[in-house]
């Protein structure tokens, strides 16, 4: 039998590895790597690192998966995204059967955790529903930019007993602040929605490019920060050509 | 200077601490543990084995903290919690204090992330703000019960594009399904709170002792699993004395 590892690799500090990432890490005969193309090459050097630095004595290939490309204009959201997913299953499928062979293990990673606007889970299971390919698989946490962030500006998540809501920068920007939290993480936000929000008693603790060098950290009033946070990520992302930053929001409790 | 280090060393598999966590567990010269009483002594056991195993050829004291009783009865939930907060500073702070050097570092070791349902940092924010006794201090973060949860279960968090909602048992119990989230993450539930909710095209994926050897998992619709974790649940907790569980709800999207 086929095994696959869906292998949580953090945020983007290589520190933030567990030791069963490592030990799973050294299992793989095979890693699927998903090729974005374009300007994630920071990303795919990093993720050369990790393996040259945590995987030791073991012979690994790395097989390269196209990404299908994916309709980002769509009107139907959800759809586009439906009909991506069920194209990279066809791929990483193939993949799956023509290049891993029976009683080896296949590796795929993924930045951060593997629980949180991640696809990868997903798209594992539209594999074995498509019944092309056998295999058993396993999923290794790992820690994400949310706790990254969080643990650099030194915040708990949540206020005492209060609950804390983890939404999109979409969602944010279509509905404004969801009711019955004062506690907000926003992810996969491409536009600072956090425009949307009205400032008044908001604080706002931002950061990008979160456990690597480049690690970019703002925090204070939303009113104040917020305009430095649009300079700050609208250089960096000029400069780098690609940003991937999350945020935590905070009503002052009335 | 003293420095503090805050380290997430997972919900309970010694196998999800992250290499930063080893590195920062090796350079504690003196780690303050809390004193719980009473029947936490496998927790004591597991946190005395990841000392053991990861810690090499740095020699460190283990220094107890006598935890302030704290009244799970009082009304005022919020006030009896800033309290007991309080006295917990007025502690640890004495015992930075009196059993730190200048110049060495001390530990708090956090099970799971420090960022979820945990008042550590709270707790070193107030023995600063006393100014009795001053030191720099950092937050290592660590795989929570809830990263566990999901990756056990292989399941996602959220939905494609949607938000999910961390809350407590006593939130859920009190204010029934929050508004605006169809995925509801439930800690702290000490009185299986999921009774609460209308089963009605809900799933639950349950965890209780994540990441330990005596781990139990039930997932299913909830109408028919809610009554067999309440029996797991209450024969596990008599068998051991504690439990420490947390859970997601799903509900179908219509």
């Amino acid at each position: 039998m086929r095994r696959l590892l869906l292998i949580g690799i953090g945020a983007g500090d290589p520190e933030q590895v567990t030791a069963q990432a490592v030990r799973a890490l050294n299992t793989v005969d095979v890693f699927l790597v998903v090729d974005k193309g374009g300007d994630a090459g920071d990303l795919v050097a990093l993720r050369t690192e990790l393996l040259e630095r945590f995987v030791a004595g073991h012979a690994y290939r790395v097989v390269e998966l196209p990404d299908p490309p994916r309709d980002r204009g769509a009107a139907a959201y959800a759809g586009a995204v439906d009909d991506w997913r069920e194209r990279r299953a066809e791929v990483w499928g193939a993949a799956l059967r023509d290049e891993l062979p029976d009683g080896a293990v296949g590796g795929l990673l993924v930045w951060g955790d593997p629980s949180l606007y991640d696809s990868t889970i997903d798209v594992v299971e539209r594999i074995l529903r498509a019944g092309t390919v056998a295999f058993e698989y396993e999923v290794i946490p790992g820690i994400s930019s949310v706790q990254t962030l969080t643990a650099r500006h030194r915040i708990p998540l949540n206020r005492v007993a209060g609950a804390v809501q983890i939404t999109t920068g979409r969602r944010l920007a279509r509905d404004g602040w969801p009711d019955g939290v004062d506690d907000l993480v926003v992810m996969l936000d491409a536009d600072c929605a956090f425009r949307a929000v009205e400032p008044d008693g908001v604080e706002i603790f931002w950061g990008a490019y979160l456990g690597t060098p480049d690690e970019l950290l703002v925090a204070g009033p939303l009113a104040e920060a917020a305009p430095r946070i649009e300079a700050l990520r609208a250089e960096a992302r000029g400069r780098k050509g690609w940003i991937m930053d999350t945020y935590l929001l905070r009503r002052r409790l009335s």
